[in-house]
């Protein structure tokens, strides 16, 4: 790369995934969205016909209105050719398809389990974990080889799984872990703000919040608006409007089909009782916590005012993109600059020593959580600055919201051991601990089994 | 106290509590059998008469066969009088009678929560650790009035809770809690070296263990005799005997009566799925672990092999020890020297110089356990030493165990906060997150309401 | 204070010390410069007099060319005025006179120990801390008393010694220490770059630096400018120009009077042999280290192109400053607003959630530095966010730099614990084991009693 | 090894070393006094005449009178022969003989540095301690092929940087180094308890200490006999009697043969001083400490009552060990019991189960001392349990010692980087910043080169 005038051109970076196109698209719009970083971007997927699609439509960024600076997509059929010299690597990979992701989120309903996204924790998260885990090593033992020195963003999920096991595959990885469910939290706190206070337009970065915790039951143990500290007002708000936030239902949505909707109960909830904020959807949230609370059954979940994950809506919506892709590569739909809220480019920027900034981020802790393991993967602030991210000094977890915490950072790391081990019978024991596993043991062996033989095929690797 | 001819004389211990008689009765029969101590046993208890007796039975040890020594016991009538220059102080108070241990333990039942113990964790050890706190503050604030440079040894339960909250009111203390579970699983350790080595005379000294967690879930992660590593024995037996420990029931035991038989397949169960051993009787271990898993309900208890706490019968023992304290003192029973087990009389003698001790005690922290918080009370090993107990160096929580360790770690650190800031509300979110309370919220909140009301009684102090 | 339309205004800066000027001027002129924040400074000095000219000039900069924001100051006869519901305080006092300062420098000139500063360490930053600790100690207190929740500023020396001291005497208080010798340093690296490099227009901001150590013996370990990593580039520079930086003397000047001449020399030795860059300026850094390598006497000094502080160099520049008051309040001279290059208004505006910063302070280490003790004072950077401060995880000091950093560490803790219980015992303990107090022990005992009888005015609440 | 009845048959310790005799007989009378160990040892030494000669002392120990178990002694021509299936090693070499100890003890006195042993830090140590790194490595790495999971006891000096050194060369290495410096200590303590108190009869067990910091430079922090705190006896004694431990010294006496009598007064002097008891010998504790305070001269060392090591004096003790050796060989003299004080055989026997122990040893940091590096090589309490040895929580160095042991522990661990990277300006850099490096920068260069120079023999792995 060269810097230049206060600009950095010739950048490289390698894009691994993407495939499924919504997350690919956005980084584009956002790099061309700065007049400082210029370069080329490698696209590998595991489907070359995927990223040759995405080169064409990165390509298409070239000079359009609101673009302030040009990027050459290219798409390569080896993750070697996109890593080799990158300096900047984006990870968002699908870990198995959609299929795989029903069988996650479904097949523990049959005794009573159900699942919001499945993704991150519950039988699903765990047994995602379990494929996910052997790429992720793979993708960082290639970086160890063909780019040791960049910087690797990531995107998959189980967010804190997949950079646990990319430090254990090549321990001086310069890799954090990104998620915009904390700037969801924030904006939460903004519409608050706008109801009780009257004030408008604000934006995220005017919300100062000392954020803790585990990726997607992250919290806020102290926010600030200027002067004001955000507490009182959030109780006021959680004890006086506690299910205002509930879009009202129209008649025939049931529980199937207002998937994203989210009243943000749960997280209002979690705050009356626990005294601190919840900083993810309420969908995300709700797994974490004891199967009772959230998710006992679809009316609780209803009465909870969210929607249980339901993958034929994620395959539809996938539908719409794969349509969407035709459409961009014929030029029947203009690709156009739109921001996209995530904080990559920013990211790189401020490792390029472009600007400070300071942010919410997956890495391992060096002490930032005093009162959780040194290593494991944690989300605090971060101060990004050239080619550095240091960890903020963020104190121990509060006493009230330590157990919840404590016991699902323990329970990710445990299943990444049972992962780089290859060992399926400590998966098991991980599975049986779970929030969401509340069923008696052998029906949870029944379970587990079954989840494993569905997506056997992603497992080969694994001791029998 | 005075040193002379390697023995202590005129040590004074106050005993705190004792009412109940049995804790007491053993540490007579202990103190008279070292040679090397002797000294004046004061007695304190809220029932000034059980403490009268225990003076009249006490003193009946004096020069009996196998006494090697002489103590003085006296009952007093306040705790200042006890404690005041006392050289040690033993703690075994019960927070309430057995009409609140019966509502502890039973009440829950009416949503489906079986309590095996009922007095550390789960919804009657919560609601005992509300009413058990503001009587350990009182006893430490006495403790720094009249003697802060006394130890104290505690066998009150909940154990963790009772220390903890010593150490916040007078953070000097010298206390540390007592508890003998470890030393019944390694009787269990033994019975298995008997069955699968054939191996005879061990006795509890000769296994070395490495024991770390928190009191009644306390685990052991490396066992010794002599050259052998115990873990792989243990193993072979748990996979080969997993119901051999089972004492044959007789036709008409049911799961009321069996109440202290167990098995041994909780611990069996736990070694084989996290590879560790549990060192605590099933009975305590259950309740660390869902509600699923082992006290779904009296048939799952019993298909585990152990009993559910029956506070009647409990109540029978107590008639029967105080019917026996009426022949102790009417001398149609006499007394007599029978070595309890308990190792009260050795760490007093340890801490006086007499003889150096390693073995396993409940403190605050230090770091012997590096991924627990600093400060929370753990169970290890500790050498005690001439005016000393220093924790030994234990290492960090095995990853598989770490998630339930670390949060029930949490959960008596939280419920310690409640209850020192009088705050039913933070106990009820506390109360929400235990693993035996895997039911609705808001049934959550009637019990947690019906359990305070049953023992408001010994709760005035707190805020409504 | 009162937030509208992006600014804030009605703060209250309450200002301790500046009698001596320099400070207050400063400051004064960097308020105005920023258009967001506005209010009072309330000014207090032992000095009465004094404070009222710092009124008088401090208000002639409203309106004045440059100033875009306005500032009412008041000087007031108490402390407690000053601070009552202050945002603000900043702390610049000096502890004693120039005639202190007089003695703590030059009395040990006679048993051969030459001091460069004298403020810091060696014997005279040692007395001057017996002299500071009472004083902060006070301040410490009185902001509990009359603005517990304000952010306090301080600029006084010896840093780590004056931060120690408030947080002992308040744990809770919101302070740290600002100090501008790691920007000099990146004024040294910018020439650097300048000479090797050819680059010019480099900002300061542009060099980001991670900071570690105890002020005044703060260490870079880690600096990059854009993608340049500056350590190659400054081990050339200190290989071939050793010298260079040298300013050729002028045939009178001797080691008296080019007191704040400097040719970085200390710098570059310090680098090539321990592979860091030490962030102060020589003279700071030289009294650091062994007393034989940089400062055995007056020729040694000079060789190493550095100049000893000659108190009377210091008066003729306080006289100088007297006279330019003269001339500010009778309007023979007038106020302009001049950058001071100091980052105390840009900190209180970030704390005001303005703007974000990484800047470099001190502050309690809370692990930032991991093999440091926890609570002693360091520098690192930290994040300046609403109402917050953070550290940094810096990571572990390198083990070539560790001994002698960890010493002075150690050093100024122990002398802040000797001067917090009044121990003059104990705080020559502390003398005697100074990098400059190499001398015999009867030596140093008399030097040290001699200093103290010097200054005993000062030290009244001291234990005889 | 066979365990039989209690006691431990077929055991096999591997000696590397012993060349120099002393050692090897002690261990071997040890050996042979206790009744419940017995087995081979191998003995190895680069000299194998050596080796074989002690193969024939040590069994002429079977049978004798006091002899209550029986050892095979067998002289090998490898280490690997040594090592293998091992289940102790005993680590006792000489890096270098005693000519390089002379050079290393008597080139620096050209410069003015004097010092009283020369093995552990000054320039001695250090220089001594970059001929011993690669010979620890070795060692450690044969360990690693041939008995990983034996025990490895060092006597080998510097123990610090010898025990580090394994560590390095094989992380999963059971050492740790014994040194008897603690043990004389508490000697000095019983005889005070003697003249103050005049208690007789008291044994080194019956002093209860609290033990930390660095090899030749631990501390005593709380000493307890029975119920007594024996610090205000030892300020007592040290008020009163400074000098009185100093044997009168007869006239011809000079400072040259006086070397191992000891007034104590240096001991005595950092009690006064610093606070807490130092627990070595007064000749090794002077070179812990500033250059000018014990050691700046020949009367000054003598004004303190101890001596300068006088490598001629070591080397006639050496030409009497070769004589005895011949001696026991012809049966001139014979082999006797006679216990060292040395707890080897003890420790042997505690890791075997045999007995629980709590010593002080040198092994790395776990936390036991929580204000040192994690992993550099301290000295604690620690217990001895079957086949673990336990750090005790020795809690933070008090502030008073902290600056000169934390310092001296960084330089040591900053020698062993400079030796395993093999750099020898690393190791000048070190070098510089040694207590009694006193001298200036280029004179320091010279010394260090010359010193280089004298010992390239031993440094041919070492880059240029």
């Amino acid at each position: 790369m060269i810097y230049e005038n206060g600009k950095v051109k010739n950048l490289k970076i390698a894009y691994i995934g993407g495939g499924s196109k919504g997350w690919a698209w956005k980084l584009m719009s956002d790099l061309a969205s700065y007049d400082d970083i210029s370069g080329d971007v490698y696209l590998y997927d595991i489907d070359y016909r995927a990223a040759q699609d995405n080169e064409i439509i990165g390509n298409k960024f070239k000079g359009i209105e609101g673009a302030k600076s040009e990027w050459n997509y290219k798409a390569v059929e080896t993750i070697g050719e996109a890593l080799d010299g990158a300096n900047f690597v984006v990870v968002s990979i699908m870990p198995g398809t959609f299929d795989e992701m029903a069988f996650d989120v479904h097949t523990p309903e049959k005794y009573g389990i159900y699942q919001s996204v499945g993704d991150t924790v519950g039988p699903g998260g765990l047994i995602r974990a379990l494929r996910t885990v052997p790429m992720m090593e793979e993708i960082a033992l290639a970086v160890k080889k063909y780019s040791p020195n960049a910087w690797v963003i990531n995107y998959t999920n189980p967010m804190t799984v997949c950079v646990d096991a990319m430090y254990r595959a090549f321990p001086e990885i310069k890799a954090f872990g990104c998620c915009h469910e904390v700037f969801g939290t924030k904006e939460f706190i903004i519409r608050i703000l706008e109801k009780i206070k009257g004030i408008t337009g604000i934006t995220r970065d005017d919300i100062k919040a000392t954020v803790t915790g585990v990726n997607h039951f992250t919290w806020l143990t102290d926010v600030k608006f200027r002067d004001m500290d955000i507490f009182p007002i959030y109780k006021e708000y959680c004890e006086n409007n506690f299910t205002d936030g509930l879009t009202e239902p129209s008649a025939d949505q049931n529980w199937f089909n207002k998937m994203f909707r989210t009243a943000d109960m749960v997280k209002m909830d979690l705050f009356k009782r626990f005294g601190y904020i919840a900083a993810a959807g309420d969908r995300h949230l709700a797994e974490f916590c004891d199967g009772n609370w959230y998710l006992k059954n679809p009316e609780t979940v209803d009465s909870w005012g969210f929607g249980l994950t339901n993958v034929d809506w994620r395959k539809e919506r996938l539908a719409e993109r794969l349509e969407r892709n035709e459409n961009l590569l014929s030029g029947k739909e203009e690709v156009k600059i739109e921001l996209s809220g995530e904080e990559g480019a920013l990211q790189i920027r401020a490792l390029l020593g472009l600007c400070d900034l300071v942010t919410n981020v997956n890495i391992p802790n060096r002490g930032q959580i005093p009162n959780l393991p040194l290593g494991a993967v944690v989300e605090t602030n971060a101060a990004f600055r050239t080619d550095s991210v240091s960890p903020l000094y963020t104190g121990p977890l509060p006493a009230s919201i330590y157990p919840l915490v404590s016991r699902i950072s323990g329970e990710l790391t445990a299943i990444v051991d049972a992962a780089v081990n290859r060992d399926l019978d400590a998966a098991f024991a991980v599975f049986t601990t779970d929030m969401n596993v509340n069923i008696p043991l052998d029906d949870a062996r029944k379970l587990f089994d079954e989840m494993i033989e569905k997506t056997a095929h992603y497992l080969t690797m694994y001791k029998k």
